[in-house]
C-alpha cells in the first residue's frame, strides 16, 4: 500500500498513527505539500477528487480516502490491536468521540476554511486566530465534560487501551498547542494526550518526526 | 429507545433516515428547537455535553452522539438491512462518500457556525450566503466526480440498494435546494437523490414531513 501523506496535516496524523499501531509499514509514502497546494495538482486530484489528505492506495488498485474510514478499513483487515471495542454502545461512544473532533473542530479550522477566511471574507489574521480557538475550546469543552464524567473512560479515551478516539484526540491537541491555546480547562484531555504519547506508535507519528517536516 | 430530534436538523434526518430502513420506531420524540436554543437548555446540556441534535437514549442508558456513530449502531445491532456493504473495500467506499458529506460540507454550514460568521466576524448576508454556497459546491463537484466515475456506484452511491452514503447525501441536498443552489452540474447526485426519495424511508424523514415542521 502506498500513503499519501503531510506531515502537518492532522487527518494524515491520524492515519499514521493507526498504521503504527497496527504494526503496519506501507511500502511507500508520498508527501503532497498542502500549504505549496500540491493536493490541487492534476495528478493528485486524479486519484483522490476531493484533493485531500490523506489518500491510501491499496495494491489491489482502490484509493482509500478520509482518514476515518480509512482508519476503520484498517481495523476490519489488521484485527489486532482492536481500535473500536466489542460492544456495540462501546463502540458508538467511541465512534462519537472521534465524529465530536473530526466533524465538529477539525473542519472548521482546515487550511482551506481558514484561506477562505481570510481571501474571500477578508477577516483579520487576529479574527482568522479567534476562530480557530473558538471553535477548539467548543469542542474541548464539551469532550472535557464527556469524558470527566464518564466512568467508560479510563487511561484511554474509552478504557485502558487506545482506540479511534485518542487516534483523533491527539492530532487535534497538537493542533492546540500550535497555536497556543490554554489547555488547563481540560485536564481530562491532557492527561489522555500524556498516556497516548507515551505511546511509540503515537509519538512516532507526530508531525515533527515526519521525513517532510519543515 | 427515546429520539432528540429537529426537523430542519440535517444529523437527525440522517438518523430518522435509517430508523425507517430498519424499521425501528422509538418509543418516543422529543423535539429539540434549535433556532430557539433549546440545545443549550441546561437539560438537554446534562444529556449531551455537546448541545447538538440528535441524540438517542437507549433504554439500558446510553445515551448516543453523533448521526454517523448512532447509524452504525443502529446497524450493528439491526442486521437488516445492511447500511454497509459486507467487503472492506466497499465499507472505506460508502464510509469515505459518507464523511465527505458529514466532515467537509455539514460542519461549515451548521447553525452555529453561521451565526458566529454574522455575530462574531460580522460578514453580510450575502456573504454568509456564499459561503454556504461555496462549501457545498466544493464537496458536491468532488462527490460528483467519484461517483460519476466509478463502477461500483449503482442506483445508489454504492451498488442497488441504500447505504450509509445515500443516508448522509439526501439530507444534503436538501439543504441545497433549500438555499437554492444550483445543482444541473450534479446529475449524477440528482440521479441518486430521486432513487432515494423514492422509498418511503427516505420520503418520510424529510424535514417538512415531521411533526415539529414549521
Amino acid at each position: 500500500m502506498k500513503l499519501y501523506d503531510y506531515f502537518r496535516s492532522s487527518a494524515a496524523y491520524r492515519v499514521r498513527i493507526a498504521l503504527n499501531l497496527k504494526g503496519i509499514v506501507p511500502d511507500e509514502r508520498t508527501f503532497v505539500h498542502l500549504r505549496m497546494g500540491n493536493q490541487r495538482a492534476q495528478d493528485y486530484l486524479a486519484l483522490n477528487p476531493q484533493g485531500l489528505v490523506p489518500a491510501l492506495a491499496l495494491d489491489e488498485g482502490a484509493v482509500l480516502t478520509q482518514s476515518l474510514a480509512i482508519v476503520e478499513y484498517l481495523d476490519e483487515t489488521h484485527r489486532e490491536p482492536p481500535l473500536l471495542p466489542h460492544d456495540p454502545v462501546g463502540r458508538a461512544r467511541v465512534r462519537a468521540i472521534a465524529l465530536s473532533i473530526a466533524c465538529e473542530i477539525h473542519p472548521l479550522n482546515n487550511l482551506r476554511v481558514l484561506n477562505y477566511l481570510i481571501g474571500t471574507l477578508g477577516v483579520s489574521r487576529e479574527q482568522k486566530d479567534g476562530w480557530y480557538r473558538y471553535w477548539i475550546d467548543v469542542g474541548f469543552e464539551a469532550l472535557e465534560k464527556t469524558l470527566a464524567r464518564d466512568s467508560a473512560t479510563g487511561r484511554f479515551c474509552h478504557g485502558d487501551t487506545p482506540t479511534l478516539a485518542d487516534i483523533c484526540l491527539v492530532p487535534q491537541m497538537a493542533n492546540a498547542r500550535r497555536f497556543e491555546i490554554d489547555l488547563s480547562p481540560y485536564p481530562t484531555l491532557i492527561r489522555i494526550e500524556s498516556a497516548c504519547n507515551a505511546l511509540p506508535a503515537f509519538a512516532e507519528a507526530a508531525p515533527a518526526r515526519q521525513p517532510d517536516a519543515e
